[in-house]
């Protein structure tokens, strides 16, 4: 198939290049030139402006934006809307929030584009290993793209699939990130507790011993597992840990939908607490303590 | 009524004179010279061993432990059992566990010892405006020791009651503690929140107007104020929070119980975190994300 | 002074009558014409139509809404808008969102009508007991209300301040909520632990000790102590804590504001929790048990 | 090599039976003889008393104890000690309390019994799979065991390790069970707020979707599709989850490690939680929301 690109940050151009190697046709734009001449070397058409990368295109024309999520894709959106024209198609794949999916959909709607989302998981492995795919749009629109979906997949009927109606591509990968950091917290704490126990611990070889038939093996423990290797006592890592959005977003839909999900939100507060560490809260504590019981109070 | 006072720090010394004023006489003990000396000037009979303060009693004796919880009590208990007879009382008004609470009982109870323990709340204000206390131990002899607690409550017939058996009293103690880390804890976060919001709000003003007519107020919040007032910003309080036994043992506890008690068991976490600027767990967390997704690792 | 209060349900009657008893001109309106009867007969006078209650005020004219958050607030200011003129107060006496106060400040003031919001705590004892309340808004609007508020709070000086610019007073009170959800949590895990142990402790009984001299005696454990008295085993009571808003927004606001606040939050997980008996997350965790151990599934 | 298992129970059984098939001799007990009757056809010899199975193993021998953690490893213990001589091993296998594990290993000691613990995951999937096992014990020793392990593992040198001295395997166990609980429990909330919500997902497809090419991969995610797949809407079973002793463990270790461990502890509370329908201090929280605001009480 024929599309366009729009954005080849480290997700992007690995994405273009997968559709590349499947042998799609891949129409490229990103602002910066740089990104644009190495994507080339991969095989990836530059095109210098939008409307270039969307003339480019047999109708229906295919337009995938990979983004950050946010203003950015509002801004794309306008500037595409008087581009295309009837049954286009425009793929969001990036982590945008599912109700501005959802309403920008409805915007498309209304000049006949289709919008379809692709909540998109696998990270820098994608490239080589494929990429986890949940699809949301209609139905007909999302069996059209079937080739470029079969192509970036791991296999062609594996890890991807149209999961329902606009917005539940990108409500199914913010799900999917929650229950990452929920995982990611867990396994943070079990070596943290094992790093702290006076048996002398090699925390690299139980992660080795428990890639291989254990309960908890996955994924993201064979990455902990390459990262002890190279860094056992992780120095000169600041015990600080961002988040990108996701996270909070799982945590404030659970509450509207009244599902209490306590791990997936401690998961989220312990990160915003490894970025406080000087907290007015226990700065308060010990003063509290302070006033009621004579506690000695330690000078920060 | 005469009794013993067996360790005259903070809590013991204010307890002792505020028995001494309500025209009890108390002899009492305290390795340290210095604090005897100052517990002689309020009115409390000096005994430089254990034995000579036991003996300083008529029967039958006596004899209040106001000293740190664990193995000194015990240490104590040992040195009391040949000093004491038939129907002499051993009070632990300290911060025992419950559990050694119950078998010291078992213990003294061979010789014809009662025991009684009394779980103790109040802190250096207790002095002034009195204690409040849990007692555990059997019937008749927690009535024997009326008087006492009389004179040691804010009003005769309140803040003290006959909880239950042996061990009630410090089992009572302990999830009050544990109460007591929570209502912090919630105190803490929403000043902490106030702090961090630009709306420049007066923390201190905001504590002193909840202190009336407030869903909100509360003792605590009392000291908060004043904390507050003295010393708003919190500048030169490090952001490091102290535990002293006795929320550990209410989240043991209610495990045990099989009570899930969530946010009594973060405050006691929160507390750990706190002194726990350089997590492991947080540092394998940005290790992780950087493995999968190539975010970037602060330097730390 | 002369005001309309709008909203003459439990909150808006109990502080209209305590105004008039300040000595204070009180127009009441309310579409329950019950409702209005009856304050009526506590010297608030009725208007029939917002219009009429607004007509029977001197200028500038103060309009104190006194309705549950959300869009009747709205309702009501466009209601107001071609009533109400220049300096003219609109005061939100409500929990509303402190971003939609934020916002109708700005359209009032347009007309150059003044916003003044205050976050009012007290809950049905206010009436008699004074109400605490933190005020948002222009400090001369604020400053020209002062009687109504010496005549709301506790004492004329106390319970009651203006805590910053419009929307400061709801931020606050929402912050308050915040707290309260966490304090009443501790306290219910703590009698929770109390009940479950095998010392048949009275827990009415040991709420009351606690009043007096203890750490945790605040105004929610008067209230525990006189719910425990009425009905200690809680009998007929179902297991099921609504909320009301202000949780959320206190966990959300953290969230934006980056501040962790795990006990605050949980409190509110736990109301959630308690409203699903039949959680779908449980299930699936019996079924994965059974699926890697082969444990029995209850079945349900 | 000659080893004895003792407890052909699910674990004991599978294990002994993937002995047999890499060739070791297995001489089998267990007080139920049905289990033993099925343990002989799978070519494990059968031994009516622990001292038939102990007779008949060359010297040094292997004492292989596969039985629930708790008493009934002393009782074994106490029970082998007269039948063992100088330089024989004794195993457990199974999830004992790593504490207790120092402790048999040091009273084994005293007879020149060596004592090895070995942590053992895999579920009923590990006769087919393979185990994981973390061992702790002597290096000789534990080295002299090495053909066992080479077989029990999904391959002789993955899935297994020597990870310190006595208890160091059943630690390291403990954790990872922690860190299971974790896990599970972050699935088990991201797939009930996909049920909730109003986009009719299908929650097997989305299991599959995410087990090829997702960062939330992993074999506990396989399990869940696979549970999904015989029961997308879990009917039938209940909301209910057992916990076996390893979490709670878990938990208390990192309280007395002071480290935060925010998610596993949850975890388990969370399963606590799951077996109080009928919270008190749910109904606490109702009756207190009805003391302060007049909120409704539901009826129970």
């Amino acid at each position: 198939m024929d599309l366009a690109m729009v954005g080849l940050g480290r997700m992007g151009a690995n994405m273009a290049e997968r559709l590349v190697r499947g042998g799609h046709r891949v129409v490229g734009h990103d602002p910066n030139e740089e990104v644009m001449a190495r994507a080339a070397e991969k095989g990836i058409e530059s095109s210098a402006t939008l409307a270039a990368a969307v003339d480019a295109l047999p109708t229906p024309r295919i337009v995938w934006l990979m983004v950050p999520a946010g203003p950015l894709i509002d801004k794309l959106i306008t500037e595409l809307e008087p581009l295309l024209s009837q049954d286009d198609i425009v793929i969001d794949g990036g982590n945008s929030m599912y109700k501005d999916t959802v309403r920008r959909a409805e915007t498309l709607q209304k000049r006949q584009v289709h919008a379809v989302d692709v909540g998109t998981s696998g990270g820098v492995w994608g490239l080589q290993e494929g990429y986890s795919m949940m699809v949301g749009g209609e139905t007909a629109v999302v069996d059209s793209l079937r080739p470029l979906f079969e192509s970036l997949a791991p296999d062609a009927d594996k890890g991807w699939g149209h999961v329902g109606p606009n917005g539940a591509g990108h409500f199914t990968k913010m799900v999917h990130n929650g229950i990452e950091y929920g995982m990611m917290q867990a396994y943070a704490e079990g070596f943290a507790i094992m790093e702290r126990k006076d048996f002398d611990l090699d925390l690299h070889q139980i992660a080795e011993i428990w890639r291989h038939g254990s309960v908890v093996r996955s994924w993201l423990l064979d990455l902990t597992a390459d990262a002890l290797e190279k860094n056992p006592s992780l120095e000169g890592i600041a015990p600080y840990v961002s988040d990108s959005g996701e996270g909070r977003w799982t945590v404030n839909e659970a509450i509207e939908l009244e599902v209490s999900a306590p791990v997936i939100t401690l998961s989220l507060l312990e990160r915003l607490r490894s970025r406080e560490p000087d907290s007015y809260g226990d700065k308060l504590l010990s003063a509290m303590r302070n006033e009621f019981g004579g506690h000695e109070i330690k000078k920060g």
